[in-house]
């Protein structure tokens, strides 16, 4: 049976949309036939793949037809939520950029390197998870099928692109539109929206996805989101205490033999832009506690932090 | 008696010199005579100081003479290693900006704030701490008389400024001269250089100056340091366990009526600039450890991180 491939591409003018289908080209992934949907605002914009020619459409409640089998969304919480059961009930397999299903226990979250065999039991809806929870998920699975993780402290280093087209133009023209404050040479922290606890819930999709990911509901993990004056590429600075003993090159020979990741010296946002891998570097034994390390862990936050992502997804079903 | 003050300025046309220029004014700090030391290639150049002109003079083995009672030394290891000893044997009290002699057991490294009782054991020589140990131990210190510090954990977020002139043209150009790595839109987690057990020295001096100026040698603190494109202002992402127990609010009193410390929601570099006072945020209970808390700490780098604190210990003596 030769399965057809009618894909939806929902934002297709956005941040991740954009990288998503530049993806799609430098992979040559294949389809038969694809549709680009956006808001009414970038409806009848030309998209050019694979040397043909689209343009885009406004997504209505009539767009999603049982053509299509598979759709991508990256229009951001209130598209998802209305469009992407829409899809389901269809027959339609939507795999979700947003935060609206992440933590909902009957859909699967996935980071093809981590959980890809979750993916098998979705009833049509797969969660892409947030960009900062896929590269430390990346970092810690292969080291906690090792080591065992004890407690995971997290600090991120955030670009202005995973805030979107708008907040890019604030770094480029030291406004503050779509940012809150100015960030052109400053940095705050404050990533998304302050909860009653005191954390952000940028900060709690972290701890959250995190735990779900790694299948791990008790896993003792805290973090702190702060965006940084980088154009393109997270960083995050991680703290780890493990279970087991080890050897500070154990640790380094597991990162550098687990998927997806590549180690350097000095990892650094400009060295990932564009590229799927999540680097690593900065290893080295905290002699603060027992069984401690810090890590320093880059990745593209549109690339590998979302479109590669949902794509790596689409590729293994 | 009316005690004379005759002060030298060691490396009066840096960052560093001119902030503490600047602070001199703005304080309106009482001396008799000032003179301003620079390199040859910086002599000759005019300085405004209390609306009175001055011209900066090449630092030679003739400059220090017994007519100084004070020299700050503002201009590097170098130059502090040959001139600091110099001037303390002709009995000039040294105010030292390097980190040359930190860690002599037998020389005060002062934050006015944290242990201003030990700079009246000084021989001669006064040491100020890297800009990055002073905010936090600002910050721990009220906290560790009440909770007991048990492990602390840092991040930093360190501006260009902190490299000097040339670095921050660097950012300005988007240039590599002065730093390793183009900075602009960029960050890069390697301040300082490379030791041998894979820490930079600038992270080694936040652990081992921490731990003097606390009087706790001992300490389980680790830390990764990062540069950052802020322009100016320092950002420590700061975790923190205690032997003690405490109510959140007993932690956001403690930091409310410490010395040099402001809580904001969301501090951030462009909120301190040309400030003294260590800025602190994000104050709230981390959940993944029996007695833990995270909180954001930011300060002026060039000021409170350097320039102003050595003034506040002149002011103190």
């Amino acid at each position: 049976m030769i399965k057809i491939r009618n894909i939806a591409i929902i934002g297709a003018t956005g941040l991740v949309g954009q990288n998503f289908i530049k993806a799609l080209e430098e992979k040559n992934i294949k389809f038969d036939n694809i549709s680009f949907f956006t808001s009414k605002k970038s409806a009848g914009k030309k998209i050019e793949l694979k040397n043909k020619a689209y343009i885009t459409e406004e997504l209505t409640e009539q767009s999603l037809t049982k053509d299509f089998n598979y759709a991508f969304f990256f229009a951001g919480g209130d598209i998802s939520k209305k469009y992407v059961p829409i899809a389901a009930k269809l027959g339609i397999i939507a795999i979700d950029n947003s935060s609206v299903f992440r933590m909902d226990e009957a859909i699967p979250l996935i980071v093809p390197e981590v959980n890809i065999e979750k993916a098998a039991n979705h009833k049509n809806i797969i969660a892409n998870p947030n960009c900062t929870t896929i590269q430390a998920v990346v970092a810690l699975k292969p080291l906690h099928d090792k080591f065992n993780l004890k407690r995971v402290i997290i600090s991120t280093y955030q670009a202005v692109s995973g805030a979107g087209i708008e907040a890019v133009r604030d770094i480029e023209n030291g406004t503050a539109n779509a940012l809150k404050y100015k960030i052109q040479k400053n940095l705050f922290p404050e990533v998304g929206e302050f909860l009653e606890n005191g954390y952000t819930d940028e900060e709690i999709k972290i701890i959250n996805e995190t735990r779900k990911i790694l299948d791990f509901k008790n896993l003792n993990i805290t973090a702190t989101c702060v965006r940084v004056p980088v154009l393109n590429g997270h960083s995050e600075s991680i703290n780890i205490e493990f279970e087991n003993e080890f050897k500070i090159e154990e640790i380094i020979t597991t990162l550098e033999n687990a998927k997806g990741i590549k180690l350097q010296t000095t990892p650094q946002p400009a060295n990932i832009n564009g590229k799927d891998d999540v680097l690593i570097g900065r290893i080295r034994r905290d002699e603060s506690v027992k069984n401690g390390i810090n890590i320093f862990v880059v990745a593209d936050n549109l690339r590998k932090g979302a479109a590669t992502n949902a794509l790596q997804i689409f590729e293994k079903l």
